[in-house]
C-alpha cells in the first residue's frame, strides 16, 4: 500500500489566511443593523475593530500572527489521509482523502478561529468573551482560546445539552470557562423567558440572546461567534490552504470537493481555497450536505433575516428557515442552525456550489462503515458529508471513473457516541421537514426595503 | 517561539520492534504453567505461535508484517511536542518533551499491539478472539484491530464500568465487537460467581477468567492480552523508537524518562529503545509512576504470582499485591492491576528503572494544569506521571539545572471527564494504600518451588 497520510512539517503550515472576498465574481451584499436596516460595520460594542476589519478586508491574504501561528503548531498541521479501507469497502475506483481536524485538543476545526479570536480580543485589551454553545464544540474551542489568552470565558449552553451531555460541560470548565445552563438568571432575556416558561429547554438562538446581552452590557466583555461571519470562515481557510499543499504532493487534484455546513465555517475553510481555481476554468464539483430535518440552503429562501431569535444579531442576505425557527432534536447539533453564512449562500445563488440534504438514518449506516473501514469515529455533522461521498463513489463504481474526492472530516464523534447507540440498536429514526413550523417563521422575516 | 512538534514522515516509521530480551543484564525469569508450575511456553489453546515465538525470542529486533505496517500508517507516526506552555507555567529550565498516542483511533497506545495480535491470529486461521476490559481502552483497540482483519470479537467488560461509562461500549459496538457485561452469563465462572452473588459488580481479575475460559473451550477463538507480557510490550517499543528518532532530530537526548505503569506495555514501549543506552554507560533515570491505592512494585513483594483471579493464566515471576487483591475504585482504571509485567518488574529489581507512587487528588491537579498549558486533556493514567513530571521540572527550577525529560502520554481522558468534574468540583478523594486487604491477598500466592 503506499502513502496512507500525507504529512507537512510545522514550517510548511500555511501563514496567512486567504480571503475569498476580493475573488468573488459578485461583491457580497453588506450586513445591516438589526435596528436601523442600514448596512453596519460589525457593532463595536460586540466585536473588537481588528475583527470588523477582516468581515470587511479586501486584501487576498491576511498574516497569521505570530502568537496565533506558535498556537496552531500545537496540533497542525493536520494530516490529509488516503481512505483505502473505505475505498476497498466500496470495491469505487474513485479516488478518497479527507482532511481531519478532529485530532485538535478541542476535537474540531472550531480551534483554527477562536485561537485567532481571543489573540485579537486581546491585543485590544478585552478582559472577557461571551458566547453561546449548543452541544459544546464552539465553547470548549472558545474556551481553550481564552485559556491560552488569560480571558475569562463565559458560555452560556443550551440547557437541553447542559443537562444531557455534561462531558463538553466539564471539558470547558477544565479549561478554565464559566458554563451556565440557558436560559440563565445572568441576563435580562434569560430572566424573561424563565419567568414566562420555567421549563424551557432553551436554543441556540435563546444562548446566542443572551451572550450578545452580556457582551453589550458590559465594558470588560466581547460576543465571540464560532462561524457564519466573514472573518470566521477566513480563519478556517487554513484547513483547505493544508489540503491543497498535501494534495499537490500526492500530485492529485479534487474533482468534487465534499463537506457538511451548519453555519458553513468548516466546510468554507476547505473550499474556498479551491474556488478561485473554479472560477478561473477549472472543472471541480463543490457538494454541500445539509440534515433533511434543518435544509436551509435547499428548502430556505435567500433573503434577509437575523442572526438570532431575539433580533439582536445584525441582519444578513442569506438562505434561512427563520429566526424563530427551532429544528427538531437531531443528533449533528452543529447543524440545527436557522441560518447560513452570507459567503456560502451567495456562492450556492451564483451557482459555484451546490447543496444537498440527507437524512440521519442513512448518515449514520455510513458513519459506521467509515469508522470500520478507517478507524475514526467521525462527529454526526461531518457524516453528512460522508453520506454524500460514499453516494459519489459508488456512482463511480458504477460509471467506472476513477474521481478523486476531497472530504472535509470536521470532527471526532467521541461525545456522540449515545446516538451511534441509537442507530445499532435500531432505535434512531429521522425527522420529516417540518414545513409548517417553517412557513411560520418565514412570517417573522424582518422588513429590508 | 521554535518547533513544537517534531513531525516524521510516514517513511521514517520503524519497521522493526525492538526486543530487550537479548539486551538484558540477567536474563529473564520464565513463566510457570499454572497447574504443574514447570516453566512454559503461552499455552497453545489461548495464545497463536507465532506470538508465543516472540514472547521467549532472542532476536533484537523483529520485522513487523507489512499489513501492520500499513495499518500503522493510519495514525503513526505520532507527534513528539516540546511543552513551552507547560515549561513557562511552571518557570522552569528544563526542557520536557511529551510523545502523544491519543490521536490514535481508538484513543491511546492500545492499537500498536491489538493491530498485531489480530494480523498473527488471523495469519494462523483464528476466526474469534476474546478478551477483557475494565474501562474499555483495550477493549476498543482490539474491536478496532479485529474489525480490520474481520475476526470476530468477543470483550468481557467489567461490570461496574458497563454500566456506568457506555460510551466505550458503544465505541467497541460500533467497530463491531460484541460486548457482554462480566461476570456474564456466557461461562461457567461467570455463571458461578453470578449465582453466589448475584449483584457482584465485576472485576477485571473476573473478566480475564472469563476470556480466558471462553478462549479454552471454544477451537475458532484465541485469548488476547493488552498488556504484561513479553510480546505486548515489544508491540509498543514502535512508540520509543519514534520518540528517539524525532529527539535526535530536535537535538536532545532525555535526562529523565516518565511514565505511567499499570500493567507495563505503555511506559515500557517508550523506554525500552532507550534501556541499551543506560546499560552501555548513558547516564538517564527512568522514571515509573503507579497509584498509592495500588502500589504494586513501589509496597508489592517480587515473587511468583497468577495473572489472573481464578489461577487459570500462567504464573509469572513479578511484583504483586496479590491476584485476588481489588484495588480501590481510582478513577486511573488502567492501573488497577495486582500485578506488573515481568520485563518491568525485572527491570525495576536490577535497579535499571525506579518506580514511585502518587494520589489521585494531585494527579489531577497536574493534568488540569497540563490541559490549561498545552491543551490536550490527558486521561487518569498519564496524569499520574504529569504528576511526576511536574515534581522533576520543579526540581530544575530549583537548582537551576535545564535537564531533558521525555513524558510517555498515552492517551486522551474523553471518557474520563466524570473523574475531572469530581477533582474541580472537590468531590475527588484520594485512597490509602489497603494494606489489610494486600495482606489477606498475599496469602493466596502460589507455592513454587
Amino acid at each position: 500500500m503506499p502513502v496512507t497520510k500525507i504529512v507537512l512539517g510545522e514550517n510548511e503550515i500555511p501563514t496567512s489566511w486567504y480571503n475569498v472576498l476580493p475573488d468573488l465574481p459578485e461583491p457580497l451584499p453588506p450586513i445591516l443593523h438589526p435596528a436601523t436596516k442600514e448596512p453596519t460595520i460589525l457593532p463595536p460594542p460586540l466585536f473588537p475593530r481588528s475583527l470588523d476589519q477582516q468581515e470587511s478586508s479586501q486584501e487576498r491574504y491576511i498574516e497569521i500572527p505570530e502568537e496565533v501561528q506558535d498556537i496552531y503548531k500545537m496540533w497542525r498541521p493536520t494530516y490529509l489521509h488516503r481512505a483505502y479501507r473505505l475505498e476497498k469497502a466500496l470495491d469505487t475506483p474513485a479516488k478518497i482523502f479527507y482532511k481531519y481536524e478532529g485530532t485538535s485538543p478541542a476535537g474540531s476545526h472550531k480551534l483554527n478561529t477562536s485561537v485567532a479570536q481571543a489573540y485579537y480580543n486581546k491585543k485590544e485589551g478585552v478582559k472577557r468573551l461571551a458566547t453561546e454553545t449548543g452541544a459544546g464544540q464552539w465553547g470548549s474551542a472558545l474556551a481553550m482560546g481564552c485559556q491560552l489568552f488569560d480571558l475569562e470565558c463565559k458560555v452560556y449552553m443550551v440547557r437541553v445539552s447542559y443537562e444531557q451531555k455534561p462531558y463538553r460541560r466539564i471539558m470547558m470548565e477544565t479549561w478554565g470557562a464559566n458554563v451556565v445552563s440557558s436560559p440563565s438568571e445572568d441576563t435580562e432575556i434569560g430572566r424573561k423567558i424563565r419567568k414566562e416558561d420555567p421549563d424551557c429547554s432553551g436554543s441556540l438562538g435563546i444562548a446566542i440572546s443572551e451572550a450578545v446581552e452580556d457582551a453589550a452590557t458590559r465594558d470588560d466583555t466581547m460576543y465571540s461567534l464560532g462561524s457564519v461571519l466573514n472573518h470566521v470562515l477566513m480563519h478556517q481557510t487554513i484547513i483547505g490552504q493544508e489540503a491543497k499543499k498535501q494534495l499537490e504532493k500526492a500530485d492529485a487534484y479534487p474533482d468534487i470537493i465534499i463537506g457538511c455546513i451548519g453555519g458553513g465555517s468548516n466546510f468554507a475553510g476547505v473550499f474556498l481555497p479551491f474556488v478561485k481555481d473554479k472560477l478561473d476554468g477549472r472543472k471541480l464539483s463543490i457538494i454541500c450536505v445539509e440534515p433533511e430535518a434543518c435544509p436551509t440552503v435547499t428548502k430556505g429562501p435567500y433573503t434577509w433575516d437575523f442572526g438570532d431569535v431575539a433580533g439582536m444579531a445584525p441582519i444578513a442576505k442569506m438562505y434561512t428557515l427563520g429566526h424563530t425557527f427551532v429544528p427538531p432534536r437531531i443528533h449533528a447539533g452543529g447543524l440545527r442552525y436557522h441560518g447560513m453564512a452570507p459567503i456560502v449562500s451567495h456562492l450556492n445563488k451564483l451557482g459555484i456550489i451546490e447543496t444537498r440534504a440527507e437524512h440521519q438514518v442513512p448518515v449514520f449506516k455510513s458513519a459506521v462503515m467509515f469508522a470500520r473501514a478507517e478507524g475514526i469515529l467521525p462527529a454526526p455533522e461531518p457524516a453528512h458529508a460522508i453520506k454524500a461521498v460514499v453516494d459519489e463513489a459508488l456512482k463511480c463504481k458504477e460509471s467506472g471513473e476513477a474521481k478523486t474526492i476531497l472530504l472535509a472530516l470536521s470532527g471526532h464523534g467521541h461525545f456522540d457516541l449515545g446516538a451511534y447507540d441509537e442507530y445499532l440498536s435500531g432505535k434512531l429514526e429521522d425527522y420529516e421537514y417540518p414545513k409548517e413550523l417553517v412557513e411560520e417563521a418565514l412570517k417573522q422575516l424582518p422588513e429590508v426595503k
